[in-house]
């Protein structure tokens, strides 16, 4: 059978680049799976691990016959990435990208692509706090969210490949315009993010007596701050592309942090118990997702 | 060999209480373990998994011969159950507790149980979302921290005693004083907790282009919201009974809050890369910890 791309490149094999170039290995859905990147430790463990066929450091290599690029990169290098490997590309390359945000990135990169090819981003719903190509896993994506945010520009043959790929590593693959993506991305992961960090940076700064708070962090603030250990270069990029609908989402939370620090103060217990048990049953709610 | 304590009475047999009572009977601590409650399902529970030796919803029963006495319940019920208990406990019965807050709480033993006997404060660090006597397990206080409270009114000898019986379940005894752990602990787990009631309830009010906001709630999501799926009851007795150390606590979270949002609206690229990279390091030393 005919691989749904001849070649594929990842430029940036960390945990989502090293994961889609294993799974499209494992699918057969690419000929060739091509590793991009700067750190040569990194590009070894890739090809160790088996995630890649081969990889280089050289832009005019990596793009060279390559059918599709797929930009995994923090998200505030992907517009130079895509100018740098632009030139090197044959027309009618495919771009795509895995990062967070997408208003302001969808429009960077098809503006750095300009006729090279369609433009196609995306958004996999599959980050943690691990990076890097030892944590890559070919079943990463297997019944992961992934969005896709097409603009008017938006080529819908290359549209169609793009879900091919994804929904053939598993993933569950739905469409929305870019910015309801970042509008509901900062809700659901941006500002959850931002919380975790503030909440680490008070408690490291703060200390009861001369005994250090985070000596005493057990379970529930370990859940609590887990994604605050998330590289930093990833997540400033992501704030800094997100960061008005990040602001929309901070005034959300505020007012209903508000609500709830007005009832504790006021000892209304009632009204309280009922505010946490509709967040508890919204939370159970949740169990089983993953 | 004798027994720490020739019979022992638990109220509440709960998460903590259950586990408690599990833990002493194991490791031999009590002659006799009581477990005191309203729920009779949940009584019935601890009987069938062998937490307690036997049960009773009478209080003049769960109080007579006990040596000491365990309260267990919600932080708000705790003086209530106290003097429920009090006139029906002989003279000299310890009273000791595992609510979450210690100043106000223990303040209101003291008063409630009078000349009755010693009063020693504790708080084991082991909750979680989990509850009730099917959620308990023997090995729950394995080298967690417990946290005794003492105040200018505690004896010394019972003071001893209930950390003996705490380090016999395995858990790190330490003391402070009962403004010290409130402090603390409102850092360290009840502001964690609010935040993540109130970051559940802004999600659960939010809704993109008519899709619900914790439709896509992620690995991330979960971890950090996963305490909000904590009893409300048990939340709304700590929250209104730490108001004051916890409203201390949200000043240092909101600052660190302000700080992180002034650099994500300023752009200011490099002192964002090194806060949230400073916050990242502290939170991957606490990696390991449980």
């Amino acid at each position: 059978m005919t691989p749904l791309f001849a070649r594929m490149t990842v430029a940036g094999v960390g945990l989502i680049g090293g994961s889609l170039a294993a799974a499209a290995r494992r699918a057969g859905l690419a000929g060739e799976v091509v590793g991009f990147g700067r750190s040569g430790a990194n590009l070894a463990l890739a090809r160790a691990r088996g995630l890649v066929d081969r990889t280089t450091d050289d832009p005019a290599v990596a793009a060279a016959g390559a059918e599709l690029i797929v930009l995994a990169a923090p998200v505030g290098a992907l517009a130079a990435l895509a100018a740098q490997l632009g030139p090197h590309a044959a027309p009618g390359t495919l771009l795509t990208d895995v990062g967070s945000v997408k208003g302001t990135l969808v429009a960077a990169l098809e503006a750095a692509w300009q006729d090279r090819g369609p433009v196609v981003g995306a958004h996999p719903l599959a980050g943690s706090e691990a990076a890097g190509a030892g944590a890559a896993r070919a079943d990463l994506f297997v019944g992961r969210r992934c969005i896709l945010t097409p603009t008017k520009r938006t080529d819908p043959a290359a549209l169609a490949r793009v879900r091919a790929l994804w929904e053939g590593v598993g993933a569950r693959v739905e469409e929305m315009a870019p910015a309801a993506h970042d509008a509901l991305l900062a809700r659901i992961s941006h500002l959850p993010h931002l919380l975790a960090y503030a909440l680490v940076t008070a408690a490291a700064g703060a200390a009861v007596d001369g005994r250090a708070v985070l000596d005493y962090a057990a379970a529930g603030f370990l859940d609590t701050t887990r994604i605050a250990a998330s590289r930093g270069e990833l997540w400033r990029d992501i704030l800094l592309a997100n960061a008005p609908a990040l602001a929309d989402a901070l005034a959300e939370f505020r007012a209903a942090l508000a609500h709830l620090e007005r009832l504790v103060a006021a000892g209304a217990a009632e009204p309280l118990l009922a505010a946490l048990e509709a967040a508890a049953a919204a939370r159970r709610a949740l169990e089983g997702r993953r």
